[in-house]
């Protein structure tokens, strides 16, 4: 068993002396391409590129560009705080719906206003205690998620659900439990084909990827005990707004009966209060429309391309926090 | 409006002097990529690596192919007939489970045993019937299936739904009619980008591609008046055998009280009383491991590849075949 390189976020977004380095996802598992980023901008644009994804990896990249505006700046601490406030605005509009992307920012801005020790070192003070909560809150999660694994379980997941998944595979492992993997590939990004299944083999783990269409079929031949996936966002009313295919997953699941759970990290927005509030980004459709650069379709051809789907409280069996396994009533 | 190249088989597969032309549909809509055929073994190999794809026209296409074996066969009668048979096993194994195949090359092998004219008349003279009577086939199966749609429909279609489609849009536009469809892409062939997409969009219907895993997320959104999937095979009891996927459509479709019809040309096969009497076809894993030659996962993810699903007649609305529509008790 190796451990997977998604598995601790310091593996593949860090700081290189006064570069941050961000292991291109886009290119994994068959490459590890560094993306060297100097600025905020060129932090910004690898956040709009997708070569970080998740919403908390992407708020502690976005941290750490304003770690780099800090470190570079060079006037007073007035204009180093407008220069600040001006790069978290660019970092904040690369994902508009990110609500964790503009907590973190917000709160490194709230440090930083009236600091009397460097600016520089209040931010990566700041995302070193980020990174260790998070790391806390993912291996907590994954601890919580083992207990309800049992030896023989195959089990079902999306997109990439987090290091959350990759604890609890581990955990169960640990525990001698006897578990194995179905991973949906997750177009158009293949998050599931390049990031899960390749994490997960890691772990010593059978790992099976299947297309997105396949989900049904193998739920119904027995073929999957319980499905785990990850939220993008979790409102106060029970519904989740994660990777589109999540809510597909759900109605399929509830049809057959199959659990389905939700690994929550933190817990539900409390400033969310209703699903229907939750905007759905519509990405650039044209990313629909080929594969790796290559065309899959006609030149007269449209497409549509919602990055996110809302699945409903009553769809889901439980969610997994770092603080315990909630039933959804 | 163009006529959509796959609207007629005698478009993309078709004679060529003493050879068979057949226009690779892996490689459409990019590349129109003949692939030659002089032999039945020519023929069998591109049946095999799917250069033509769904039901009727794979088996035509293997009746070519003892058309050419008789073509060139220069022994007497007997020693020609024992050609024919071999060659005639060798094309039925190409695809196991297709009953077209298999009952178009028992025909032949009927009709040539004993027949007074040479062996490649007695089979060309059997395939343009055949062919002929598939195209009317289709243009009814297009022409019932119109009655369904009414202006403002958007229809959600998975897979390449055959030419009755493409006759179902043409004749919806020929009455005036406001059509707009969503193509699944169908992962891992992506017969739905590259075929169906394609093909209506040349009908100058407006076409929008989406991937697999968001059909619930449009259905959701009442993107969706009705879905139309084809049916590799229709057992007695109403169970459809189709591209894996529709299981999955059909129970999104249900959950959210969208009409759900299967174009089912010749309608149910006889021979076939019950759903899971129907072997289901596993291809090579390695196809869902890539996309066009490209890995897509890391070394030791394995996977599988079902290349069909069934899908209960509970949760189909109706069959259209070229007799009318066929509502499911």
């Amino acid at each position: 068993m190796q451990e997977p390189l998604l598995m601790n976020l310091e593996n593949n977004v860090y700081l290189d002396g006064d570069t941050l380095i961000i292991i291109d996802r886009r290119r994994l598992p068959l490459e590890i391409v560094p993306v060297v980023c100097h600025s905020y901008e060129d932090v910004a644009r690898a956040i709009e590129d997708m070569a970080v994804q998740g919403a908390g990896d992407i708020a502690v990249t976005a941290g750490y560009g304003l770690y780099l505006t800090a470190l570079r700046a060079e006037g007073d601490n007035e204009r180093n705080l407008e220069l600040l406030r001006r790069a978290a605005l660019r970092l904040r509009n690369t994902r508009p719906t990110g609500f964790h992307l503009a907590a973190l920012l917000n709160n490194i801005m709230d440090r930083v206003e009236g600091a009397e020790t460097p600016f520089h070192q209040v931010i990566l003070t700041y995302l070193m205690d980020v990174l260790a909560r998070q790391r806390k809150i993912s291996e907590d999660t994954g601890k919580h998620g083992e207990t309800l694994l049992e030896s023989g379980d195959t089990i079902l997941t999306h997109c990439f659900a987090g290091a959350g998944l990759l604890y609890m595979l581990y955990y169960a492992k640990t525990n001698g439990k006897d578990i194995k993997v179905i991973c949906t590939e997750t177009r158009p990004y293949l998050q599931g084909a390049r990031l899960t299944a390749w994490s997960v083999s890691r772990l010593g783990i059978e790992t099976t990827l299947i297309t997105d269409n396949m989900a049904a079929h193998c739920m119904s031949r027995n073929m999957i005990s319980k499905v785990f996936t990850a939220a993008d966002r979790i409102a106060m009313d029970g519904t989740v707004a994660n990777k589109v295919g999540t809510l597909q997953l759900a109605i399929l699941a509830d049809h057959y009966h199959i659990p389905f759970y939700i690994l929550g990290y933190g817990g539900p927005d409390r400033r969310t209060l209703k699903g229907d509030g939750i905007p759905i980004e519509e990405r650039n459709p044209g990313e629909v429309l080929e594969f790796r650069g290559m065309p899959i379709s006609g030149p007269d051809v449209g497409a549509y391309y919602p990055a996110f789907d809302l699945t409903p409280p009553e769809l889901i069996t439980a969610v997994v926090t770092k603080d315990g396994v909630i039933s959804i009533p």
